[in-house]
């Protein structure tokens, strides 16, 4: 399967058409971005990194019975994935309250949630992805059921207990995460995007250190070493 | 009834004690404050306004079953009401957008919406009143219980029928509007805080003059004069 046109260009990856209808090339890149675009950044070899982490975590979730885009790694820093339709929602899944949720709502930084916290941003980079209610989504015409966003949020809860356990085990805290769904050629919803350390937030069990893009965005440093880190004990 | 112990000052009105356990007395002040309270004025003979007019319409859902704090008018700026707790939700119910909502979500200022809008924001002027969803609800500990937001949401949807439905008889298109809801001491969730071209927004319906608080947000002057046509249309 090769590369033919690219049809997308987003802050991460790169989407690209290939022969066969309705299945992409997704090549991920080394750029980093921050706060909606304002800062940005590279770290050479992190595409390769967040390629394999997100192509193990596809597969995990796969083997747990939810259905994503994700087809397979094709080298290292691409993956063959089917072609969706994005639901242009950011689902975002909160164990521990960081980042903006702290700011936005006063919440001590670091407060264990007393249960997962599922909001919804529109993704649109122009309006900063603001935070939307369901009616929102029927409003700006992202649906017109709600039963959908039920099931975008019961499935961010799934992924999240998977997950959450899968990284609790190899000491790292899962602290939040950002979760995009698509439509396929079939019209059924599926995880689409990336999880990687791009789209998560991970804590070092023991220490809290953080080893995620928040190394960046709060110029922490070792951002290659954290994701090196976190793919380390993804396959430990 | 007399005033016995002022218990709290709002940007819009005082409340005070007096000689009977759970009745208040609120005092309507005739002070503008606007974009959390950055921008402050004053206008002579507002709060008797806002008194005359929140007067006028609690009475007016009182007979269309909605429960309220208010009890009655006792002079030009002062209700007798019922003491409540404040949920802390700003219930906003918008039928065309305007003001935050378009910047928000970038819908055009102005559009119809497709349906009677509700939104809950937390409120909290030290936080700028954020939005907030079900989840955060809880998370904040506004309620542990869902079917409470339900309510506040189904009044604030039967309210919205009953005042657009009167201001359209009266040549006014209600664009949007915020309530507060409030526990009496029975436990019971009641409609509370005021209904005036404070917290309401009226455009003219032949000429979309906007006669509410708009026009001492955006420095369009004849705040007063706006006013008065309000309540001149709501007692005609």
């Amino acid at each position: 399967m090769n590369k033919i046109k690219m049809l997308y260009e987003g802050k991460g990856k790169k989407l690209y058409s290939t022969e066969e209808k309705d299945i992409l090339i997704a090549e991920f890149k080394d750029d980093l971005t921050a706060f909606n675009a304002e800062k940005k950044g590279s770290e050479n070899g992190k595409g390769d990194l967040n390629c394999k982490i997100s192509s193990f975590l596809f597969e995990l979730l796969e083997k747990n019975d939810i259905k994503t885009h994700f087809i397979k790694q094709i080298d290292s820093k691409n993956i063959l994935c089917k072609e969706v339709k994005i639901i242009p929602i950011e689902v975002v899944t909160r164990n521990v309250a960081t980042g903006s949720l702290t700011k936005r709502l006063g919440i001590l930084d670091g407060k264990v949630l007393p249960f997962p916290l599922v909001e919804f941003y529109y993704k649109d980079d122009a309006l900063g992805d603001p935070l939307i209610n369901d009616e929102h989504c029927k409003i700006l015409g992202i649906t017109e059921n709600i039963q959908e966003l039920e099931f975008l949020r019961s499935q961010a809860r799934k992924i999240n207990t998977i997950l959450k356990k899968f990284f609790d085990d190899r000491n790292l805290r899962l602290i939040d995460f950002k979760l995009e769904f698509g439509k396929d050629a079939q019209g059924n919803i599926v995880l689409a995007d990336e999880i990687s350390p791009d789209s998560c937030r991970f804590w070092d069990k023991n220490t809290n250190e953080k080893l995620d893009k928040d190394r960046f965005r709060q110029d922490l440093g070792s951002v290659k070493l954290a994701y090196e880190e976190v793919l380390k004990r993804i396959l430990s």
